[in-house]
């Protein structure tokens, strides 16, 4: 089943965009995964097609208008009514690469893309959109935060990435960062690779990977280290949230 | 002052990209902001120009030269020595607004992009070089998180978004989610805009959006609410770090 991705933009020649290269430009080719393009403006009506207006209460910017936002959400939402519709807004829940792995293999994903200042409440409250964040930023406008999530969602459609890379040992799949990796030359600028690293010795190697994600973790990501531990505590709430995330994995 | 960018890839034709259309790349027409893409393998050597090896230690995937990627790097610090040299990677820190801000006001930044599994670790450890991240998922290289650290920089830079509309009332800049925004029609599907944002009373609509803020953080993100709330406790620690922030800023 092909991975059917929808954007609904103002701008939709910044796609694929880079999504037209290399591994994912390769898929698309390949028909691992679709795109479809939406112009939010001919869902917008009148001479001038206005898709936006200034905000209520006043303020800087312009606000795009519900009427037609809802228009165009509800052609996805037609053409696509298995494809969850999202938001991508800096108010929106996080993404996390749980949340990738989810969406990658479902049927796709209908995004909707916003400009200016944001999209009127109401469109929200009416229609089913989950509102998701790339990070605590702001860009100037969705179509950045889409191409970042289907390159997330596009890697792990399956056959997209070869079984040799199956992205199981990677920051975040086990709620640690990724421990450093090292390769040829064995010295440089009179670095060395790691003695261990050098051994053959796969239970080792095994056991200084992990170690070092666990450090690493903790030194740079407390709060991603907190959640881990926390989630694994032998507390009877920590048993339960283990066996829930089982449950839901 | 131009912002200048630099960014070290294999993809240079990912570049500008997205970032060339819009209002960034009006800017990068304006000459606001100026774009070098830097093509890695130029920096290869051998018959092969091989960029990468397979990990020490064994695994999955590939890892890129430190060799190579120093030279690249030694490229690009030489050329922008004010500049920032940033590694896009999940294992750095969280990309916030705070950040972005800072970079927007300086010379410009130099991004290198990794791909397979990463660099190796030495380069990082050898070189003036910070790790970012964009968020807590795994794209398929740096380049789309070079794009949106772009374009979240960009909109920033002086000139670039009109007065109007200089982003100071927006998600993150004062630790807290936007307020809801509504426009024009006044109703629709039998939704309404609040009536306090049709009232005039620029006072009542401002404690109201002030409210809202504070309600969406604390219910969508009680770890941005957390930290809202920790930085402006009355408490002797809680004072410092206020100070500090004001002296940061």
């Amino acid at each position: 089943m092909t991975f059917a991705a929808t954007v609904l933009t103002l701008y939709p020649d910044m796609f694929p965009g880079p999504l037209g290269q290399s591994m994912a430009g390769r898929a698309l080719g390949d028909g691992l995964w679709s795109l479809d393009t939406v112009q939010i403006r001919d869902f917008a009506e009148g001479r001038h097609r206005n898709v936006d207006d200034t905000p209520a209460g006043g303020g800087a910017g312009m606000v795009m208008r519900a009427d037609v936002l809802a228009r165009a959400c509800d052609h996805a939402l037609a053409a696509r009514p298995q494809a969850p519709l999202l938001y991508m807004s800096p108010r929106g829940a996080p993404l996390t690469q749980h949340r990738v792995r989810t969406l990658a293999a479902g049927p796709g994903v209908s995004l909707l893309c916003g400009r200016f200042e944001g999209v009127d409440q109401r469109l929200l409250d009416a229609r089913p959109i989950e509102e998701v964040s790339v990070g605590d930023y702001i860009l100037s406008g969705g179509e950045m935060a889409a191409l970042v999530l289907l390159d997330a969602c596009i890697r792990l459609v399956p056959g997209v990435m070869g079984a040799a890379a199956s992205g199981e040992d990677e920051s975040f799949e086990n709620g640690l960062l990724e421990y450093p990796q090292y390769t040829r030359p064995s010295e440089w600028e009179g670095r060395t690779v790691p003695e261990v690293l050098r051994s053959g010795d796969h239970a080792r190697i095994s056991a200084w990977r992990q170690r070092q994600s666990e450090e690493q973790t903790r030194l740079r990501r407390p709060d991603l280290w907190e959640r881990h531990t926390g989630a694994r505590a032998q507390s009877p709430s920590g048993a339960r949230r283990e066996k829930q995330e089982e449950d839901e994995a």
